[in-house]
């Protein structure tokens, strides 16, 4: 059973922000699934800031995609054929299919979606996205009750579990997102003690001052995923002994594109660093795959609290393979709002 | 028994690199010893890299040195005059007398040096620095044999230790000095592995492939006690998993005016940032005295390695109080060989 499927792939690295130009949609055959292999109809792409980093050759903790190779990506999806024992047509799983609309994967490499859950929490708040927040604030930030905690991009899938869960286990926890609309969504939806708008700061130091209103006790974690301005705010404000878990720097991608700040200036790492110093800071730098191990645990704590409802979710869903690219440039500059996802099909 | 004494206050503060013009040599009256009070003669002051800090009004994890006031310092003396139970004339004693020749003291923030050592030990391998060392390689650190640190200022009390203990505990140890006759006595008599001269590399591009070349399995930790040129270098070369104890940053003290590099560039602290991301790095600042509890702990373990002469100590002794602040400026410009100190009387 061939398939004439479509996908995307690399057209050429970015130089700086991403443009329509990088990317590439083409007409591919599916080959017939081999022993072990299963055919996927992929129903939903989940666009994630990684995905960014994997378009530059700079040595990173993953393989960057190759020119012309199909961009990589979480999916979840529907077993149309197949050819390996304990799959049968009609299983809805998760995959690193890629951005496409059907592929051959080793079922190996498949898990099935578990029942009762909607198949795209698979790809935020019980995916990688809401594991990555779940782990960092726990293993790295150690969280304790009374404690205050900052994260940024807060209506994301990562920032919403870190402070969803932060709030379950007694901390103050204090939101940065872009404009109102999801400020208001932060505290409203998802439960944030406070949550600063970044567009309306604008330096660093304005940042700060902001961060040292919401936060009166100061910081005790700031699980840092957006770098730039936001990082420059609230540096100054940790407290002694303070933890910040790094797993992303989205404002940094470009270097300075993204409208979160142009960048540091000269002086910043030795401020940084004096910083760690002074405030006896500890920053580790983490991904996801690093605690896998605690995966199990996670599902076990957080499903049953996001099927319960105290911890929420919000999408941000685009329609069709031939518009990921769109929305994923858009969600770069923040323009998502919630875990973004792309419908296929 | 008043006696009119010398002492160095803080004339006023510097902008950027120090000047004659910080320090001011003054007469005053030392008072006579109240209850559990004593006086000490001091014979020799410690000059540390710390000092620097003091000397600004910025906020840190000490409070400044104020203007007009004696310079902060630890000294080792003579009582010469007791009024409090178990301190009797000739006791010798280590204190933070400041930088003077002679000091009114509570007993109680005295320790008295222990006998079959040398005064001056308590001054650099065996008292604050050396201490600085261990705990920062030890706790934060975290050694394992076959390993590879790195260290600057290696011919210095705080890397001297740092390099040697990481030889006795199995680690390769690479150092980073000043000049070649640093180097080679790096290597020749605190036995480091390889000992690279930063005066001989223009930037910390050059820097990064020196310490390629000297770790050709990478950097495990880098205890990062100047900063510069030489975190620029190392950082690249970091493993995953590498560890970073951040004790200092002596090339920063005056950002950029110490001759190991002009100040990191505008992408400097994302480019760190992104490297503590991809090799998921630990960077972790301390202070010695939260390390306090584990005093006893050194001593006892590395003042035999001390007198067996497994860990050597090299001290480099300017002679007199008013040549102190001399000393100093040179220090900060990495002009001493081993650990400065200063005879008094």
């Amino acid at each position: 059973m061939s398939v004439t499927a479509k996908r995307i792939v690399l057209a050429k690295r970015p130089k700086g922000e991403v443009t329509p130009e990088n990317f590439r949609l083409e007409d591919y055959e599916v080959p017939d699934p081999k022993a072990g292999e299963v055919v996927v109809r992929v129903t939903a792409l989940s666009l994630d800031p990684y995905m960014r980093g994997r378009m530059d050759d700079a040595k990173s903790y993953a393989a960057p995609v190759e020119v012309d190779a199909v961009m990589e990506g979480g999916t979840v999806g529907e077993v149309i054929a197949s050819n390996a024992d304990g799959f049968a047509e009609g299983d809805v799983v998760f995959g690193m299919t890629g951005w496409c609309d059907h592929a051959v994967m080793s079922a190996k490499a498949l898990t099935k979606v578990p029942a009762g859950v909607p198949p795209t929490a698979a790809l935020g708040v019980l995916g990688m996205p809401g594991f990555t927040g779940w782990h960092g604030l726990t293993d790295i930030g150690k969280p304790k009750a009374g404690e205050t905690v900052v994260v940024a991009a807060a209506t994301g899938p990562v920032g919403s579990m870190v402070g969803q869960y932060a709030k379950h286990l007694g901390l103050r926890a204090v939101g940065v997102a872009g404009g109102p609309d999801k400020c208001r969504h932060a505290v409203e939806h998802f439960g944030f003690d406070e949550c600063l708008d970044h567009r309306a700061y604008a330096d660093g130091k304005e940042m700060r001052k902001a961060i040292a209103e919401a936060c009166p006790d100061g910081v005790d974690i700031y699980f840092e995923n957006v770098g730039g301005k936001v990082l420059e705010g609230v540096l100054p404000n940790m407290n002694t002994f303070g933890r910040i878990p790094v797993c992303g720097m989205i404002a940094w991608y470009d270097l300075g594109g993204l409208g979160m700040g142009d960048g540091p200036g000269k002086d910043q790492l030795p401020r940084a660093w004096r910083t760690i110093l002074v405030n006896r800071l500890k920053v580790e730098g983490f991904i996801i795959t690093d605690g896998w191990h605690r995966l199990n645990e996670f599902l076990g704590e957080v499903a049953p609290l996001v099927a319960n409802g105290t911890i929420k979710f919000t999408e941000d869903v685009a329609e069709g393979l031939e518009n990921a690219p769109e929305a994923f440039m858009s969600m770069l500059k923040g323009g998502n709002f919630g875990k973004q996802i792309v419908k296929i099909a």
